[in-house]
This record gives C-alpha cells, sequence and structure tokens, in this order.
C-alpha cells in the first residue's frame, strides 16, 4: 500500500468525477485494487483495514448492483455500513440535502457513497462535507460514475496491459451516460489514442468531439481493428422526451452481435457496466461469449471501490493521528 | 463437526428439497444442529466458522420470518449477509434470473438462500449455480421448504427421541403447502410408521396417498392417539380460484383446539409453522399451552439453518484448500 | 463503568419512559453516556461490550434518524442489529403484537428497540416481555420518546454543569410532542427550577401545569433570560383535525428567531430534536449559528443510546452468570 505521493498527485478525499484526476492518481488506485482482488477469492473475504469506520450508502436513486458492491466492498474492508434509500420526492419529511449531510456527520460517519438523479448532487455532498468526511460519486445525474470508469479501466488493463495502443469504441446512448462520461476521461488520462463513439444522433451529446473522441454513425467502421468494445445500457428511465428508436430497430443498427464484433480484433474483450438488455445492446450469445468481460467487470468492481475507500481514508493526517 | 461420510450420503452441496436425502444425511443434520442450538443461549451468540463468507438472501417472496431466521444463523456464523428483496413484477429492471446469479457469483457469494413464489425457482439457481456456490430453497412456490421440515423434525426428535413408533397427523391446506410436502418426506424417510393427512377435500393434492400417507377427511380420527400434531397455515394468499371455506366454518371442522386435542396421546405436542392465525387453525389456548412447541420451532430453526449452512460450506473440498 | 447501585435506584432493566426514574438513575446513564462519547471520535469507533447479542429495531413507524442512532450505537457496541420496519396497518399477515414479541425472543434477541404510533406500545412489549429480554422505548405515540430527553439532558450538562439553576425555555405542539413530556419529567427529576411552555392554545394539553411547568401564551416573555431554549417539530403528520396555524403564521408567533432569541441569556442554548422545518419552528440563521447546539444533539444521541443499552444489558444477573 505504499506509494509515491508527488506534488502533481495529492492524495484523494473524494472521487466525485474522473475529470481531474492525474494519470499517477488513477494508476494508483488500479495498482492497490490489484491487490484487493484476491481478497475475494480467500476463504476469509475480510481484511481489517476500515473496522470501525462508519460507510453511509445514501442512495436517492435505486441501484441494487451498485449499492451491493460497495456495500460488500465496505463489509470487507470491515466497515460498519449503514444503507439509507431515500425516496428523491419526500426527501425524509422535508429536510434539505445539507441537513442530511450536517446530521450523518453528526452520526460520526467517515464516509458517504451518494447516488442521486441530479447532476451535481455529489459535488454538493463534498462542497460542504466536514473535513475528516470523504465523499464518493455512485453516480449523478448524467455527470459522472468514476468508480465504474475506474472499474472499467481496471478490467481493461488486466487483459491489454498498455493503454497507450488502444482502440476503444463506445457503444450506445452517450447522452444520457454518466458512464460514458467517465470513461470517456479516464482513456484519454491513461493515453488511449484512439477513442470511437458510436450512437444515433439522437443519443449523442452536443458537443462530444471537444472530449478526444472521434464519432460514428454507424456501428460496423467504428469497430473496426478494436481493442475493446463497450455496449452503453440503454437508460429508458432518462430518456423521457428523446425520441427514441424501438429496441427492435436500436439491435438492428447499434446492438452487439457475434457477426459485427468479427470486425473487431480477434481478441477484443466486449464490455457493458450492467445490468444488460439482451438483444437490445448486445445479443446474448456476446454477452455469454468468450470474449464477454461483463462479469468480470463486477468482480473487479468490488476490488476498485475497496481501493478507492482504502485510498480516500489512508489519506487524511489529521485522521491517521487520531488512530 | 466430525462425523462419518458414507457413499450413500455424499456431503449436501445445496439443500433444495427433502426429497432424496438420505436418512443419514438429515440425521447428520439434526445432530450438527443439537451442536448450535446451545450458542444461541450464550452471552455471546456468535461462533467464526464462516468469517469473511458472503450470504445473500434473495427473496422474491416477503417473509418476516424466515428471512431473520436465515440472516441470524448466518450472522451467528460471523458470515457477512446481504439482503435483497425482490418485487417479482419488476425483477430488477428485467433482468433474468440468471443474469441475477451470475452476478450474484461475480460478488463472490459463497451461498444464496433464495425464495419464491414458483415452484423449482430454487432447483433452477443450483443447476446453473458456479461450483463454489451452495443453494438453500427458502421455499419456491408449492414445492418445498426443506429447512422447515428439518427444523420441524428436530423439535420431534427433542421430544419424542424415536421416530419409529410414532403416529403425525397434519391438518389442513395440505394442497397449496411447500411446508406439508417436505415434512411428509422428511417423516417417511426418518420412518415414521404412521402420517395421517387431514383436510377439506379442496385442499388436498389429487395422488396424496401415493406419498405413503392415510388421509382422513375428518379430524377427530386422525387425532386419535396421534404422538404428534402440525396444523398446517391457511395460505390465502396462495389459494385463489380455490373453494374456500370462510375462517369460522374452517376452524369449526378443522381447527385443533383443546377438546378435540384431548384425542391425542397426552404427551402429544401440537405444531405450527407460523405466523398463526389464532382460531382459525388453531385455537389460542392450545397455541399458548402446555403442549405446543410454535415457539421452540423458530428457536430451533435458527440452530438448523446454522447447521444447515455448516454442512454445506464445510463440503467443498476446493474451498477447503484455499481455506 | 462500575458506579453505585442503591436500594432507591435498582439497575434498569427497560427504558419505557422517564417519568419515574430517579435522579440517580438519569445521572448513572448520563456518566456512562460521557465514557461513551469519546468512542465516536476514535479512528475505531468501537467497542465489544455487547458482541454477540442481538438488538432488534422493531419500527412500526417510519423514523431514519432515530432508527439510525440507534442501529450505530449498537453496532458501535459490536452487536448484531436486525432492522424490521412494519407497516401498522398489515402487521405481519394479521399477527398480533404479542405474537410478534414472543416470536423474536424465540430468535433469542436480547434487546428490542420499539417505536410505534401508539401510545403505550413500549409498556405493552416490556409488560410481556421474557425476564432476559429489554426492552427501549424509541418513541411511543404521544407518550413518551425517553432517549430523547436524555439525550438533551447530557447536551444541555455539558453546556451548563447545574441543572438547579436553570431556566428552560420549550416551544412548540407541546400537545402532541412525546419529546416535550419526556423532557419536562427529565428537567424536574434533575432540579430544573423553571421550566416554561410556549404554545398556541390549540397545541397544548389541557392539565400541562400539572407537571410543575409554567405556561407562556407568547414567545417573547418565555425567553427573556433563558439558558435553554427548545424548539419542538410541527408534527404535521399528528395533528390531523387540530386547529393548526399555516406555517408563515406559526414562524410569526412562534419561530425562534434571532431577534427574540436576544431575549434569553447570551450564553443560552438553542436545542431542536430534529429534523427541524426551517423558518417554521425556528429561523435558518439561529439553528446554523453560534447558540445552536442541535448537532450535538445528533453526536450526543449515540452515546446515551449506546449508555442505555449497556446500562439495561448490564443489569441481569442471570444473564451475567451465562456470560
Amino acid at each position: 500500500m505504499m506509494r509515491p505521493t508527488t506534488l502533481e498527485s495529492p492524495p484523494l478525499r473524494h472521487l466525485l468525477t474522473i475529470d481531474g484526476l492525474s494519470r499517477t492518481q488513477i494508476v494508483s488506485i488500479l495498482d492497490l485494487a490489484e491487490s484487493f482482488l484476491p481478497v475475494g477469492e480467500r476463504a476469509v473475504k475480510k481484511v481489517p483495514l476500515l473496522r470501525g469506520k462508519t460507510v453511509v450508502n445514501l442512495f436517492f436513486e435505486p441501484s441494487t448492483r451498485t449499492r451491493m458492491t460497495f456495500e460488500l466492498a465496505a463489509k470487507r474492508l470491515s466497515a460498519d455500513v449503514l444503507n439509507l434509500e431515500v425516496g428523491t420526492s419526500s426527501t425524509r419529511k422535508g429536510e434539505t440535502l445539507l441537513d442530511t449531510l450536517q446530521n450523518l456527520e453528526a452520526m460520526q460517519m467517515d464516509m458517504l457513497v451518494v447516488r442521486h438523479a441530479e447532476s451535481g448532487a455529489a459535488d454538493f455532498f463534498a462542497r460542504y462535507a466536514a473535513p475528516h468526511v470523504s465523499v464518493l460519486n455512485a453516480g449523478d445525474g448524467r455527470h459522472a460514475h468514476p468508480t465504474q470508469a475506474l472499474l472499467d479501466m481496471f478490467t481493461i488493463r488486466r487483459h491489454k496491459r498498455e493503454f497507450t495502443t488502444l482502440s476503444v469504441a463506445i457503444v450506445g446512448d452517450v447522452a444520457h451516460s454518466r458512464v460514458a462520461r467517465s470513461q470517456i476521461h479516464a482513456l484519454r488520462i491513461l493515453g488511449v489514442p484512439d477513442i470511437r463513439v458510436v450512437a444515433p444522433r439522437t443519443l449523442l451529446p452536443a458537443a462530444i468531439e471537444s472530449l478526444g473522441v472521434h464519432v460514428f454513425p454507424r456501428l460496423e467502421p467504428a469497430l473496426r481493428d478494436c481493442d475493446v468494445v463497450i455496449a452503453l445500457r440503454l437508460q429508458r428511465e432518462r430518456m423521457q422526451g428523446t425520441q427514441l428508436p424501438s429496441e427492435n430497430e436500436y439491435f438492428r443498427h447499434y446492438g452487439v452481435d457475434a457477426a459485427r464484433l468479427r470486425l473487431a480484433r480477434p481478441d477484443a474483450i466486449v464490455m457493458h457496466p450492467g445490468p444488460i438488455n439482451r438483444n437490445v445492446e448486445i445479443a446474448s450469445a456476446v454477452a455469454d461469449g468468450p470474449q464477454s468481460v461483463i462479469l468480470e467487470q463486477v468482480t473487479n468492481g468490488i476490488a476498485v471501490r475497496m481501493a478507492v475507500m482504502a485510498e480516500v481514508l489512508g489519506r487524511a493526517p489529521a485522521r491517521a493521528m487520531t488512530a
């Protein structure tokens, strides 16, 4: 767990977005995650690193998978975990977000894992958090989902080793996807030279090229000689008011199926943040096929979240001194 | 915890149904449960046997009592427990059962406790489970509820010692009862010579005699000289479309009351899987009377579930080697 | 943790109401809480006092904050915690309260934390609880909320040291407030000579003076030279059928704002049981101002609840002998 900290990459306090992280910071988390990966394979899947810490999962938006992997990460680090699922509408008898934060701090929580339908919610909590509290963004609106991007980078690195020679295709609803946004930032920071984005025009954000990606209106050319294919989830619940093609039509044009996958490099890997819509974003045969690393992503997600938690809680000198 | 394993009774990997278990296997679990019973009486109700294991309670059908006793059993074995209550309708954004299983496996769960309204759900999970994962059926449709039957056998054995001389009466809605089905299998395997089933014709399955039981249309003759009386819960929620008598009428004909109980042996015990409908299946005075062992069943349920968990996780040689 | 126990103050078994506690008993809990307060500041916020105990949070009425602080208190004492949120309407497939209690006892719970919309619910559970089970009232109807009153006394003592010279003003909906009732009992037992109650006539119970308080129809005179100002929450959900002024009107007459607070002593503290309705019971500037100890109350609440749990579980000789 010892690692060089340079002036350019101070230890992380929060993890809110990928944008703004240094290459060193990302690599440091991936290396730490590598050391946590075997914990999940052991008979006793537990290390005492966060024993006696209080981690609060504050989910304003339901997400079984993300909540469970954060909860497992915290428990495998021996933390005490409190789950708090809050309907955005009721917001706890009219309490403001700030009151919620301050009350959780008064309960001496050490870490807040927050998911919210509004972009910027995690930043809000971080801006007002007490000095000893770390905030982890578990997805906010269309903005960012940084632990998802980190686990994706971790998964790519385990298969491809070098980022600086890769071609990566991101397929699907980029406009509504905080996952895509965070992935693109991470890929760029890690030096991926060729990032391709494929989506119907209605699912593309306006100035997407400014992020340094190549836009492809059609899937086939985008897949050609790719090393990594990432299919995004069709976020039906976030697409009200947009002109969405039918699922059949979407699959016909943008579904990653076996025939199209043959356009990519033979050793290309296929990723998806889950849960998958079979035969909508991805053909079942591909999701379950030899090139799919979708379930590895889930496993890696726990190791990466353990690493982020260890990273932010290992940082504070004040905390360390009271230890 | 050392016990002889013979060729006829390989160590259990899953517990899906009672049917097919050997007498040795059942007795082995009951013996193990006997050793766990004192844990619940201790000041520190905990043993480290499953420390660092991940147990997932996946309940597609709500059941406070069963979920709590499985959760307590796992926690008293020092496992980490994740509760997942899933409305059958939503099924997590349309994810298939198989995807759910594979995602939980990717999270490195060791044991899946599953309850589902459809018969065969636990078998489905077991059929597709990875080699290191054990599946425990916590009730599936009308099919089976094996831990309930085991805790019932455990309770009977603590009071009656020998199974091979007993007369047992099972009273009530046999047709919709996975509990009754599992009980009948267990009683037969343990050598109970006289199993009596009492129910109105509409609540009797077609070929019930083929299970080796004697059918009684009326309660009184069925209770005569019985050693054990098991009242079943009226499963109103599972009886849509059947011709159900009113609760008053049901109690008049099939309710276990004090007068009828006098027909049984003086030392007969009265059981019920709970939660009881007072003065429907059973008179309040009987439920709370000296012959009732209904609350003992709850206590025993934790010890039996601990035993089943220890049994299935103690089994795998591959697991043991990585320990 | 060693403390003198006298004949007049036997060790507590349950905590149901403040009324009837001796000064010695209350001071003993506050002293114990003082010893738990540093636990929340430590790197490892955990002591092993209740390891292997089973604490059940049985909430028939939702309350995120109270449930969380009880859960954290139990977890920081190393207990195993089970949360059970029960809609009052369904009451678990028609099971009676008594059946619920007996089933939880059969699961060998050691402590029941209960919240219920009906006054007397906690007393009911305590009356029928098995000898080894302790019941803590987490709020029952309009009756009592004793741990809230104890944490309030703890907070007052940390700021004011002596109770016997204090003037305390309680402002707001006294009629529907179990908090106010418990506070008044506690203040009287601790020897506070001047307890003032301020509320519109419709929010005052009939015989409130019999509790030994002075009633003020207007806020300003009640605040004059006060040491402690306690604003109560407007319990809209409990006020159906009463003539409630609008929130604006309420604030105009009874809101604790900066101008009015200047009538109190310069070192007066401002308290609120939370969650606050900003600019209804209390001005935002006051809630967040230097005299507010509202968030300290939350922190103290965990230490006080740890103390109560340690107190009631430390009591039983039978328990101690099996330890």
